[in-house]
C-alpha cells in the first residue's frame, strides 16, 4: 500500500525559511519516505522571484506577449536556452536546465505579492538535496525528496505534476531486458517513477489550498539520481 | 490522506472473463473509491488481441518497420488514423479515440501469449462504465473507474501511466477564475486529475507483477466525464 498525506499548516514561505525545520516539525516521517515539495514553495525561500517593475521588456518579448504585459515574456526569454513553439502569448520553451515546458517555468499565480513573478530553482536537484539532508538532520531519517512543477502535455489537455528536482530517489525504473509472463522482453519499459510519484502527490496538494508539501509512504525507490534523467536526449528527442 | 492498493491474486484474465466478480471478491471497495485497471486487463477480457500469423503487411508497414516484424507496424497503422512522428520502427500516431501515443496503443508484452498484440479497447469509457455497473451491483458501492495505459511523453523519458477510460470520475480539475492566495486569478491551470490518478496507482500495480487492477481511496472526484476530455483540442494542439 501507498499512502500519501499532506503536510499541513505551513505558512506562506519567504526567501530564507528553513523549509526542513517546518517540514520535520510538522510531518512523522519515515526512513524510505519521499517527500514531495512543491517548486514554488522551494523557489521562494531560495529568492527566485523577479518584480515585474523590474523588468525591462525587448522588441521580441513585446512580439510575443501578443497585448499581455511584455515583461512576463521578457523574463521567460532569459530563462530560456531555445523556443521550441510559440502562439503569442503563449511559449513552450526549453529551460536552462533543459526542462520543455510552458513559459520556461514562470509562474505568477501563488507569487508572494501581485506583480512578482517565481522562478524555477536554480538546481532543483541541489535544492531537493539540501531539504533531504536537512530532514535527516533534524529527524534522523532517510528520506528522498522530489520538487514537483506543474507542466502541460503535448497532445492532452491540463497539467500534471512532474518532477524538477530529485534528492535520494531513483527517478526512472528501467525495465529492459526483464520479461514479463509470457517471455516477452520489455525492451520499451521505462518508466518514469518520479514524474508518478509527483503527479500522486499533486493529488493532496491542491492549488489553491496553499499546501506545498506531501508524504508518500510505502514506495521503495531510494537511489540516488537527477530530475535530468527524466529528461529525453535530445538524439532521441522526436519533438525537438 | 489518500491510500493505494493494488487488487492481488487475479489470474491471467482471458476473453470473456468478468472482471467486475474477480475485483469485488478481492478488494473491500468504499463508496468514492476510484478503481484504476490497466488497459491490457480490459483488452484482454474484450477480446482485443490479435495474432501476428493473421496480418498481412502492407508497403507502407514494411517501409515503418526499419527491419523488425512489419505484422506489427501494419496493426499499427490500422489503429491509427494519422501518423504524427514516425522513425522506423518508431511510431507515434493518433487513433481512434484521438489519443497520441507511441504504436497506436499496440502492445506486444504481456500479450496472452507470445505472437499476439494487444489493442487498445474499442470505447475505453463503455469499458470503464461496464466495470463501473458490474462493481455497483456487485458490491453496492458507487465508485469512480479509470482505465490507464502507459504512454510516453514529448521531450520526457519513460511512461506515466494514463487514463484513456473514465466512468464515474471528474478528469480535469478546472481552476479556472479561482483565486489564489494573492488574488491572482489561476487562469492557466487546469489539471489533469485522472492521468494523475492512473499515475499513482501505477506505482503499486507495476509491470512485471501482473497486478492489473488498484484502489485509489481518499479522492474527492465523483463526477461523469470522458477520458477523451482529457485529448487536447486540435485548435489548441501546438504539436500536431
Amino acid at each position: 500500500m501507498i499512502s500519501i498525506v499532506a503536510v499541513e499548516g505551513i505558512q506562506e514561505l519567504e526567501e530564507g525559511d528553513d523549509l526542513a525545520a517546518f517540514v520535520a516539525e510538522r510531518a512523522e516521517l519515515e526512513d524510505g519516505d519521499v517527500v514531495v515539495v512543491a517548486q514554488k514553495a522551494v523557489s521562494k525561500i531560495e529568492g527566485r522571484v523577479v518584480r515585474l517593475d523590474d523588468v525591462v521588456p525587448s522588441e521580441r518579448a513585446r512580439e510575443l506577449a501578443g497585448g499581455t504585459d511584455p515583461r512576463r515574456l521578457e523574463v521567460i526569454l532569459q530563462e530560456s536556452v531555445r523556443l521550441v513553439r510559440t502562439r503569442p502569448p503563449l511559449v513552450i520553451s526549453e529551460t536552462r536546465h533543459g526542462f520543455v515546458c510552458a513559459s520556461a517555468g514562470v509562474d505568477q499565480s501563488n507569487a508572494p505579492e501581485a506583480g512578482m513573478l517565481v522562478l524555477l530553482p536554480v538546481d532543483p536537484d541541489a535544492s531537493a538535496a539540501r531539504l533531504r539532508d536537512g530532514l535527516r538532520e533534524r529527524t534522523g531519517r532517510f528520506v528522498g525528496v522530489i520538487v514537483a512543477d506543474s507542466f502541460g502535455r503535448a497532445w492532452r489537455q491540463g497539467t500534471t505534476d512532474v518532477a524538477v528536482g530529485a534528492a535520494g530517489v531513483r527517478v526512472l525504473l528501467d525495465l529492459h531486458g526483464e520479461r514479463d509472463r509470457v517471455g516477452y522482453e520489455l525492451h520499451a519499459t521505462v518508466i518514469a517513477l518520479a514524474d508518478e510519484i509527483a503527479g500522486a502527490a499533486q493529488l493532496v496538494m491542491g492549488k489553491l489550498d496553499g499546501v506545498p508539501v506531501a508524504v508518500v509512504r510505502g514506495l521503495d525507490v531510494a537511489g540516488e539520481e537527477s530530475a535530468r534523467d527524466l529528461v529525453m536526449p535530445a538524439d532521441r528527442d522526436l519533438f525537438r
